[in-house]
């Protein structure tokens, strides 16, 4: 049977009542999509064996493919291994193998013998496959009916899910998705509204034969999704290629990478290849943008720190910005931006400065300056440019489009820098 | 119809597909069993009418009781209300009392006429109720069949559908519950764990009769939910109120709040009340300290804000920390917090400050220092405290561990403070 069509099932009662978020939904969702295969449902139940059994049975009727998250833990709290295998009509067994293999990893990692209650981990039902966890001890399960109509089964914590959807599930996917290959690739953009994006790409001669175009617009910008559905392995990898080629030339620099790039991870990479150190100088955002860039492992190796300026007397005494300019314009204004960003590098002794300064809301703004109203400079080696901007939404989406516009103006200067070095390296080869 | 248990949809592509989380399911979910009311399920569909119907339907046959979320907005896109008017076997028709209300509001607010495409949000399901919007154009919609199977439809802006839920909804629902009073209280607390508390409370004499008690862990501490069923609300009331002051005195200062308080809110206010303004240095947190304190309007009065000291040349040079003491002990140690949260105080002059140094991971730990440990001081007009920790969890949630951390040090802190100050007043006025 082709996989085009899946359900998700997240089991967890911390998740059903909100207590967690379910991260893991959203991850799934968007790498099947990404994938081409089309999720129809999600669906969020307690971790109980009818109620696990009833939402997999309902979801194999509906779809007859079906992915579930949680539940396969040590904890008497887990049901849902037995919960599928009644589904499937099938018993439980002890799969050896695996348990010796458990007992010998615990073993060498732990130097004592394995608990009593991780032994339920070896036990799955009848005819199940194991789908390898190279990021924890449970495994996942695959279940397949004489139908074709399957259930896999992967585990709740974060990273062990992840990893076991890349490495296993998704490759098994692919693979049963047979000749109808579905590709994708995603190119993530921001600073260009949508409506724009839109005219720009309407304008393109020919369009995207073969493919499909779709615009996910969020806080950070708008992703371009293209898909790539029954052209065959080759002619899809050739067409999303050349779309992706083209759509980059349209559009030009609001491209900041594929997939799931994170902005702070890209100005973290340009910084670290020109040997660059880079520092904050934050006023509305509160360490936003500092929060962002030190969540990247690794990033202390660019990230020297920085100043929140949240207070105007701030500014003056660790920035250095002039009073009289935050009497004359305002604390937001562009002349302060720009010495709060020679000011971050300069304090700091770093190559680079970034700043922020803006109305949050949801008081504060005046005709002059609404709510929305931000400012924002870098200073690379002491070559500052800054930006206002209007910014909408509620006090946490300007505080985050702050930061990602600020991000994105650092990736914006030091990209034209590496084009400036690499011109002028070129001029100077060409005249040795 | 007693509603005891509801199941919630959430409607819409991008939330199916991932690319938005579903804050509105998690907020309803955990706004629902605080009233006593238990979510069965939680399922997402795509902004299609056959889906929306096909889970409805679905949802109403299992449970009866359902809250969708989304689609009810102007665009084509959205498909809730017919879909639902499907299911009921009803007609849609044109609420000319709501089409002349929108009409009014749009043109006192906009000085134009309604836009064709915003009539769409007067036309209703034959038979439905409206539930005002005090937050927007949209009404809700309240569909109850004669057998008092119900479905109510909220609109999917979160402002929108949160604003909604308390002035309309939930009265609504508190009233179908009839007798059958169902009150719940939530404890918020941090920096005790799970079975520690679970001893203390095992410990108490007598219980909470009458009274369930759920415990809730998170990356912020652990909730503690008491719930009374069925005693009628006088009863509810006392039992909830001795149960809640008996938890507070055997927990002590460990619990920081009810409800969904914020401890980042907590620490702001106590410092408003004590006029004393706070100031932060913060290397592994990166500033997640100041990003919580000022997602909260009005932080600036508390907030001047503080220095991301990241690299140990900043925690030298912008808040004087000795680099003997950086060499001597390294940068994560207890002499060099207590001089990072003075020097956060003293370079701002602010009353308070806080500092945070610790290994995030998932890299830079040693034998001596293993991932997770985390040094946090408050110095509150000179006087500073610091406490070492052994934080688990992957980067992220060190991190955000680590944050809350340092905030509960600042309220423990300055509750100390608070009591010593009344006691000395006290003291005073005996000897006047």
């Amino acid at each position: 049977v082709r996989t085009t069509k899946v359900e998700i099932i997240t089991i967890g009662d911390e998740l059903l009542l909100g207590f967690t978020i379910d991260t893991n939904g959203a991850h799934l969702a968007r790498e099947l999509a990404a994938a081409g295969i089309e999720v129809a449902r999600r669906v969020t139940v307690r971790d109980d064996g009818e109620a696990i059994a009833g939402a997999v049975r309902e979801a194999l009727d509906r779809t007859g493919a079906v992915i579930t998250t949680g539940g396969l833990g040590p904890t008497s709290d887990d049901h849902s291994k037995a919960a599928v295998a009644v589904v499937f009509g099938r018993d439980m067994r002890l799969d050896e193998e695996h348990l010796a293999w458990m007992e010998a990893r615990w073993q060498a990692r732990f130097k004592r013998p394995l608990p009593a209650s991780n032994r339920a981990q070896a036990i799955l039902p009848e005819g199940a496959r194991k789908l390898t966890n190279n990021h924890g001890s449970a495994p996942g399960v695959w279940m397949e009916d004489d139908r074709g109509r399957w259930v896999a089964m992967l585990p709740g914590v974060p990273r062990e899910m992840r990893g076991m959807l890349a490495d296993t599930l998704m490759p098994l996917l692919r693979g049963r998705s047979g000749d109808s290959v579905v590709q994708s690739r995603t190119l993530r953009t921001t600073g260009v509204a949508e409506s724009l994006l839109a005219d720009w790409i309407d304008a393109m001669e020919g369009g995207f034969p073969g493919l499909d175009l779709a615009y996910l617009p969020g806080v950070d910008g708008v992703d371009l999704r293209l898909t790539a559905r029954g052209l065959g392995a080759t002619a899809a990898d050739e067409a999303l290629d050349q779309a992706a080629r083209r759509l980059k030339e349209r559009i030009g620099v609001a491209v900041y990478g594929e997939g799931d790039a994170d902005l702070a991870a890209v100005v973290l990479d340009m910084c670290r290849h020109a040997d660059l150190r880079l520092a904050l100088g934050e006023s509305c955002t509160g360490g936003l943008v500092g929060g962002r860039l030190t969540a990247i492992p690794g990033s202390s190796d660019v990230v020297v720190g920085g100043v929140i300026a949240y207070d105007d007397d701030v500014k003056v005494t660790l920035l250095g910005v002039d009073p009289a300019d935050v009497a004359a314009h305002g604390a937001v204004s562009e002349p302060v931006v720009r010495q709060m960003a020679a000011g971050a590098r300069s304090v700091t002794g770093a190559h680079v400065g970034l700043a922020v300064t803006g109305i949050a809301g949801p008081t504060g703004g005046t005709p002059e300056k609404p709510v929305g109203t931000v400012w924002i400079a870098a200073d690379v080696e002491g070559a500052i440019r800054s930006v206002g901007l209007r910014l909408w939404g509620d006090r946490d989406e300007i505080r985050r489009r702050s930061a990602q516009a600020v991000l994105d103006l650092a990736r914006r200067v030091l990209l034209a820098r590496q084009t400036e070095q690499s011109s002028n390296s070129a001029a100077e080869a060409s005249r040795a």
